[in-house]
């Protein structure tokens, strides 16, 4: 393996930002750290990453990011504990799903040690934006760019990874409401569905905002050939307990191979809570709901780690949640929270001291 | 109607690069002229668009285009006639589905006066990169990016719309040969296929490359539901004759409605070609090549405007099309042309003097 990392360039900002920073009243991904990664690709090689204050970079108009969406990016997020020491969750799996995503936009793959030694860098650097406290969290943004110019559709030669820090509360987005798909899709099937590309976000903004207009906050997107199957959310994977048994659908080429998701359904098993994985029909849930059975329905993320859901609408008619009260929505999420900020053990080895 | 191209900025370049280009070796969408057009979008209003030197510009790394692919685009030309006018065609056309591509995209609507009376003028600025001749014509490229920083997933609040020119020379990439998509696809149903987005196109590269290293320049893309439905190729509609009728797709969620399909339709039944627009079953191509009644297939598009197809392959069997003496492809091509250049009658005034 190549060390890139070995050679960070470190530049460091001359002031700081992060005393004019109201910690206690952040919203979501707006505040950025004082450092960025940045480390561009020519010619078929990575240059040496480089670290260096946060600011705007000079970009080509004819960029193929611009015109070609050829964009992919991660979600993470690192947690300071009672000790200071600051942990990041499970990596790896956001690395692979990284260069999953690079793969399936033909874009080149970064090396491991840009993207996680770089990471961690960064995060050592800007160390002091990771505040300690349940909730507290710094969210994480790698992402690249085809930065190579040219208005013909085809892939870049030249291309931009960087890494940006953003300091998180916990998430919380009120009560959420959601409406199941009829006829807007975000995935079709051999489509980008299953990468993080930046065209499946933009494709989900006017459904939604047709959805917020009508006063729910998501959509449940459903299989687009016969909106039947019941696959995912926004940024979020979607599991329905009925009775007792958690059910979500596996991944798919439409539907995104989401870290919480997994973690969810290895706590879940541990726990000895009934999951069942496989495809979630719109049939089944209507019906659920009638009958009473339909219990919780949550969506899992890494922003918000598990988000309760208090009803649904399909075809007009809305379906509100019984309220829970010891949901398991809330069981998992603190489960899975106690991991991430090492107050239960990491059974599973899922957390990576910085 | 607001007037901002009244009040257009002009900064001009102090020197030109046009002396450093060598129009009779062009690839096509490299070179750039020496200005370019931006109007911001800022709290809800257009600012003043600037006319000023083709370079670089500032964004922030949030900008949400980087992340969410919030980005559109249009692609059009302007040829020179041998009295050295300039002309458009179709502006109106491109204008108009702009904006339903920024409304698909929960992106603002552009002012008619910035795209069209902007990009005149700023035409008219670099007027002299317009070579006259046929085949040569000015490759114009307006767009809208999401400007916005956070990485929350939702539509920003800031955009920048910009036309960049690129000289070009008539369109030959060689014998074309498509493959007929099996298994990916670019649009799902209610997905976002019909606008020009910069999503559509990024997620294409990937399968493109692989039909590449099979030795075929496209990819014919199927209905992602079934692949049974022909729809269009990369950035062409797509035409087959069998016997002397002409096939094409209808329009729909998952196609763009080119201009060049709309306008070669128009010509065909003026020229009293028949032509059915109706769904065209892959079944019914392979049929149509065993049996001997394929005669034709191309793309439609601005960049080429008719681009022949020699031989398709399907479920791993190539399909080579017979040779045509007289193909309706090429006279189809230079009736649109001479419309173009000025040198035919324009009799469904589509031409627009700048
Ligand atoms: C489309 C989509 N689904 C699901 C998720 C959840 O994935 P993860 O748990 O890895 O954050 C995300 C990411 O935030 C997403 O963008
Ligand atoms: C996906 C797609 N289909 C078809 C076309 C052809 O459209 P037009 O004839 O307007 O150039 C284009 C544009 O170039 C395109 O991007």
């Amino acid at each position: 393996m190549s060390n890139n990392a070995d050679n960070i360039i470190i530049n460091r900002a001359e002031t700081t930002k992060i005393d004019s920073v109201d910690f206690e009243n952040l919203t979501f991904g707006n505040i950025f750290t004082d450092h960025m990664l940045i480390c561009d690709y020519k010619q078929g090689v990575w240059e040496k990453p480089i670290i260096k204050p946060y600011e705007p970079f000079l970009i080509d108009p004819s960029a193929k990011v611009f015109h070609y969406g050829q964009a992919i990016f991660e979600g993470m997020k690192a947690y300071k504990d009672d000790h200071d020491d600051v942990w990041l969750f499970r990596p790896d799996e956001n690395y692979k799903r990284f260069n999953k995503s690079a793969a399936r936009l033909a874009m080149p793959e970064v090396p491991e040690d840009v993207f996680i030694e770089g990471m961690k860098k960064l995060i050592e650097i800007d160390e002091k934006w990771v505040k300690t406290g349940m909730g507290n969290s710094l969210y994480i943004r790698p992402f690249m760019i085809a930065t190579g110019p040219g208005v013909i559709a085809a892939p870049a030669q030249f291309y931009r990874f960087m890494i940006i820090l953003s300091p998180a509360k916990s998430y919380y987005s009120g009560e959420v409401k959601v409406i199941i798909a009829e006829h807007y899709s975000r995935a079709a099937n051999g489509g980008i569905g299953a990468a993080k590309a930046a065209g499946n976000y933009s494709a989900q903004f006017y459904p939604t905002k047709l959805a917020n207009d009508l006063g729910f906050q998501q959509i449940i997107w459903t299989d687009d050939a016969t909106h039947t199957k019941l696959e995912e959310a926004g940024t979020m994977n979607v599991f329905f307990r009925i009775n007792d048994t958690l059910y979500t659908a596996p991944t798919s080429e439409r539907i995104l191979d989401g870290v919480t998701r997994k973690s969810l359904l290895d706590i879940a098993k541990r726990e000895n809570i009934n999951v069942e994985v496989r495809p979630v029909l719109v049939e089944e849930l209507i019906k659920a709901a009638e009958n009473g059975t339909l219990q919780e329905i949550f969506g899992s993320g890494t922003a918000a780690v598990v988000n309760p859901i208090v009803g649904f609408s399909y075809q007009d008619k809305y379906y509100e949640l019984p309220k829970q009260e010891n949901s398991v929505a809330l069981q998992l999420k603190q489960k899975l929270n106690d991991i991430q900020y090492k107050i239960a053990e990491d059974t599973f080895g899922w957390t990576v001291k910085i």
